[in-house]
């Protein structure tokens, strides 16, 4: 058995539950904050924007959410998800490490973003929500979200950042197909757009744009709601079926992992990935690593302020504590789309304030080397997203080398590549850049954080 | 259970041989020809080509054919691949009829081609092999073996269809990715290339010319050797794995088809599911109706003669009886390039004559209804091959409704169309074309059919 080896779980044992980690935090999170009163907000703040049942799940401290039948009847057409023990790639390294990665790229969107994307369309047709409208950086999210609208029967509204529109028109065809309805960001059809297009009329767009979009337009109509595909509890809480999957394949594997790796960008798979592992540590389990991987081109984990500060760029969200580089700020246009928002999921940076993860941050090129690596290694070729997660796993795997020792290694295979080959033929063609973000722009837009202090 | 359901196998019931058809003919296929001698060829005459595992293979009428360990091995990263009861379609289609789906896309190269792919790639590293060449038409095949060339160590270069290159760079980049070199056909590198070029430097190329050009390099470098995707005996062999799983799927949902149906290009993905289950009727099983869907604009199956003919239009190989729409002929750059094949699987054409199968061919835009509404219930996009079969079971299942029976329903959804957007993208943009082939084109290609008939 030299090959690569897949830890198959039958469908029984798809979680009937999501785990909730802020029920085993050592210290609660920081309440979310109402703008104008600089006050805690209560479920109603959120009632224009979301369901009251994932509001719910946005501030439960229950361990256990149960997962309703029509969800996991939807995750049984994916899940449980592979998880493989990379030998090919151990051989190829050298390294006697031990690899693990958990594919989430077998999803029909091809990432993990529909296991909360199925969740939020259910909630919201429950609740009688006609339509949906978000917004997606390279589109894994906006996919998913469209995916799940088409089995809801649902209208999803994309607001896709101009960059990732532009460099991935495959990803919008497939938003398409589901029947979704796909609008470059910044765009005309909103005050937010238009303002920002005002400044700069050939604007890349940024998440923070986009958001301000959906948000916009979720606010103004009755029949829609808005749906985010990260950085929120219950989005956090929803990608954990991932890290529950993962405990039980690590068993059939014989092994417990030493270093947990995952990509970051709003931390949802991230999340998914290491909160069941952590949360077992918390309550007495055995210690992790936890690493988590972030562009150096929008480093909020490894160079944000943690402090209040908004989600969006047009300042129509609440305020939530997290690492931030300023809801103003534009990263440049890089390949991993998904990873370039200016913040950080709260849960996720008080972790790395309480000292419970670690962070690192990479540049593109070094990221599509290790992905190129991965795909002639193991077959799979991975999203830029995923990538960083790779490099990551692939700098632990050569530490093992280097100080002679065998550690296992699990990282979140978070999705596949299929949508973002152009990035591997800018990638092949010597056109990607390690172009880092501007300074002067994170100092402008960290002297913009609103001046909101947490509660006594 | 009102949802879609997947039928998983674990990883013991990856077959441990593959099923050759031709042990339960009842009538012998008819012989390959020498095109100098007009007499049937030995095995040396297919050396300079394959290694002699392989052509063994090809010409045995043993019933099992075991397979390797290795290969084995690297199979278990997809395999078993999932069977779905698609009821979300069935909903859509308010149909009586039990629609289920091999889903054959979960393989890192996204379709059944790794199938063979691997095992060819296994047996020419054993036999000592450095370099494998080979030819392309949508790129399935092609980034397939390049997927197992760089797990065996094998250098890949690959002839693709000029019309497919330019449709499709990332299933280019997906080779380029695993490390092969591939080349746009017609080719300047070629003597077979060129003599095409010289008479229209703009051809778009067919599979046929790729042949060619992939057949005159193997031949004249010791090296190297040749691989075929599709249409010779040991390929339609390997990907009997696909219809060997189904059986024990069906068997999992207490239920066999009455109807089987497959896209058929050069016929690999069709065999690979129909004929385990043919076997078992002509050994005394049931009985089953077997459909081959074909696009119209190259419909060998329907509007061929069945005849000896040349697999390439440069006439380098042997002759082989099949249908055939003439080995010159070019039929329009529709999509679906993976169907764009003058010939046909002699053991397909074979049953064709025997009335063991049915063949029906299909226009394009139809086709391409017929994947999306399976995309928006399914959350499956196929590949534009596939999409022909998905609209032959629909239409399977729209006769059950109007005739108000329920019948069970199989069919090969061979390959996802991850990297064929573009197709989706004219699809939406009202570009895609139901022009068919030109009828004088195919009158010459006919006349020009080699004077050769089957020795008594």
């Amino acid at each position: 058995m030299n090959d690569t080896v897949k830890y198959v779980l039958d469908e029984t044992r798809i979680p009937k539950f999501w785990y909730n980690l802020q029920a085993d935090l050592p210290k609660p999170l920081p309440p979310v904050l109402h703008p104008g009163t600089g006050k805690p907000i209560g479920p109603d703040d959120l009632a224009p924007l979301f369901p009251m049942a994932l509001i719910m799940q946005e501030v439960t401290t229950e361990r256990e959410v149960e997962i309703p039948g029509p969800v996991r009847d939807v995750y049984r057409q994916w899940r449980p998800t592979p998880l493989y023990r990379a030998r090919r790639l151990e051989k190829a390294l050298q390294t006697p490490a031990r690899i693990y990665y958990k594919y989430e790229g077998v999803s029909p969107a091809g990432s993990h973003k529909p296991n909360t994307a199925v969740a939020q369309a259910f909630y919201n047709k429950e609740a009688g929500v006609k339509r949906l409208i978000t917004e997606t950086g390279a589109g894994q999210w906006g996919s998913s979200l469209a995916f799940a609208g088409a089995l809801f029967g649902l209208d999803v509204q994309v607001y896709m950042v101009r960059v990732s529109y532009d460099q991935k028109p495959y990803r919008r065809a497939l938003m398409e197909t589901y029947g979704a309805r796909c609008i470059a960001s910044p765009s005309n059809e909103t005050q937010s757009g238009r303002a920002i297009l005002a400044q700069r009329a050939d604007h890349p767009g940024s998440l923070g744009i986009a958001i301000s979009e959906a948000v916009e337009v979720a606010a103004q109509n009755d029949d829609a709601k808005y749906a985010l595909g990260s950085v929120l509890n219950h989005v956090l809480l929803h990608q954990t079926v991932i890290g529950q999957e993962s405990i039980a394949q690590m068993e059939m594997a014989d092994d417990y992992p030493d270093v947990i790796v995952g990509c970051t960008g709003g931390g949802s798979n991230f999340a998914g990935i290491a909160f069941p592992f952590l949360g077992a540590a918390l309550r007495g389990g055995q210690k992790i690593r936890i690493v988590a991987v972030e562009p150096a081109a929008c480093p909020s984990l490894t160079r944000g302020t943690y402090a209040y500060d908004f989600g969006d760029t047009a300042h129509l969200t609440p305020l939530t504590k997290m690492h931030t580089l300023g809801s103003t700020f534009t990263p440049p246009g890089f390949h991993a789309g998904g990873l370039r928002y200016h913040g950080m999921a709260p849960l996720v940076s008080h972790l790395k304030e309480l000292g419970l993860i670690e962070a690192i941050a990479y540049h593109q090129i070094g990221v599509f080397d290790a992905g190129v690596q991965f795909a002639r290694a193991e077959g799979i070729l991975p999203a830029p997203e995923a990538n960083h997660a790779v490099k990551g796993a692939i700098d632990q795997a050569l530490l093992c080398r280097e100080e002679g020792v065998s550690r296992a290694i699990l990282f979140n295979l978070c999705g596949h590549g299929h949508f973002d080959m152009q990035a591997y033929i800018d990638y092949f063609g010597g056109k990607l850049s390690d172009r880092g973000y501007d300074e002067k722009e994170l100092a402008m837009a960290l002297a913009g954080l609103p001046s909101v202090t947490e509660p006594a």
